[in-house]
């Protein structure tokens, strides 16, 4: 069996921050799964055309290529299906669907609002221009404009992180007792701040907090110990 | 059996709008179970006293009584075991109550937001002065101000729904092939507005209207056919 995921890589190439690949490392991991890890920059996109599209992440196994997180996980779900659970029940799978939908509906727009310069400053130089112009387009401002009140925008943030926030207070995962794909997936975009930019998303006391910290110390703390991009605005 | 459920009324007594009460409404008719509804005014609260605390919906089933919808919902889950799931595997109802927290938490005070004037109008004439006042209170402004530019403000309304779009366009509900309590917790909030306001919350091209009219016509059409307040701004 050979495993092999094409990932997006920052200016430093170890540096894997992507939310999606993230979620799908961390659903490798649950499955006790190793593979190849191919860092890409934005440039280097081409090298997935075989996938038959231009977006990471892309796995291969064997003969089979599945692109798109949620297809992969799916994926390894069925393929590995001996192994622990993503989603469990079909109707399970249909909930954490939803969640992950608003992971990448609602969450990502917004901490991309608060980090994206951070991004911009820690992806290769030669993303760079790529990186402003899309983005700038996207956002309809300059990526310094989009960022320059994140002190403020921060706290509206925080307010939008409620469904979070209110289940994580009376369960230990979005899963349950246990994290299944649907933390991940929402956990994928803690990870892409984290690893991307210095900027801290919640509050010391925020509930969220206790949730994320063991997601990184899951797995033997593969995440936590995860390489970071340079600290802007820390040491 | 005896099953009463204590509900909100608006100016037609008739008119049950409470997002939580709908839940449970759906909630019972999901498991086929009949209750004796008990319409309220916000002024006549008083009466559910004995539940030892002042929000509906209150469910008394002999000798117990339940409060807060999702505790409800759990209690008939348990009680009636026996009819059709409303949550399913344990990891399904831990999912199931992010997608309630999502709608109380982000939906519900964004359609506050375009209905409160309907919802003012709409209801007892000796519930105004403290709906005013509370709804005044906890918005910072007057009902007429929440309201004004609501032809607007409901363009950025229908983007905030797109966890829920995007995961109704793979499938048919929230949970699957078929509904459970997680759509159930969102459509509540739809009930809320319809029974309320003639306000329309959705583009017809929406692809949330089409869950929303089978729900509507769920349980031979008892949301749809449910008594309605006189629409504002219709004939």
């Amino acid at each position: 069996m050979t495993l092999t995921l094409y990932e997006l890589a920052a200016k430093n190439i170890q540096v894997s921050f992507s939310p999606y690949c993230w979620k799908i490392r961390m659903a490798l991991a649950h499955k006790n799964l190793t593979a190849d890890f191919v860092p890409l920059r934005f440039n280097e996109l081409d090298t997935i055309n075989f996938s038959g599209q231009s977006k990471v992440p892309v796995l291969v196994h064997n003969e089979n290529t599945v692109s798109d997180s949620w297809a992969i996980a799916n994926y390894l779900e069925h393929t590995f299906s001996d192994s622990a659970p993503l989603f469990g029940a079909s109707s399970t799978l249909a909930l954490s669907k939803f969640v992950n939908h608003w992971a990448d509906t609602i969450l990502a727009p917004a901490i991309a609002g608060l980090v994206v310069t951070d991004i911009y400053a820690n992806i290769a130089q030669c993303d760079r221009e790529y990186f402003r112009e899309s983005r700038e387009k996207r956002f309809g401002k300059t990526l310094e404009a989009i960022t320059q009140h994140r002190d403020v925008t921060v706290h509206e943030f925080r307010k939008s992180l409620a469904p979070l926030r209110t289940t994580l207070q009376s369960q230990p995962f979005l899963s349950g007792n246990a994290p299944a794909y649907a933390d991940y997936s929402v956990f994928g975009h803690f990870m892409w701040a984290r690893n991307i930019s210095g900027f801290e998303l919640l509050d010391k006391d925020d509930s969220i907090c206790q949730w994320r910290d063991t997601l990184l110390d899951a797995f033997e703390a593969m995440a936590r110990n995860a390489p970071r991009s340079p600290i802007i605005g820390e040491s």
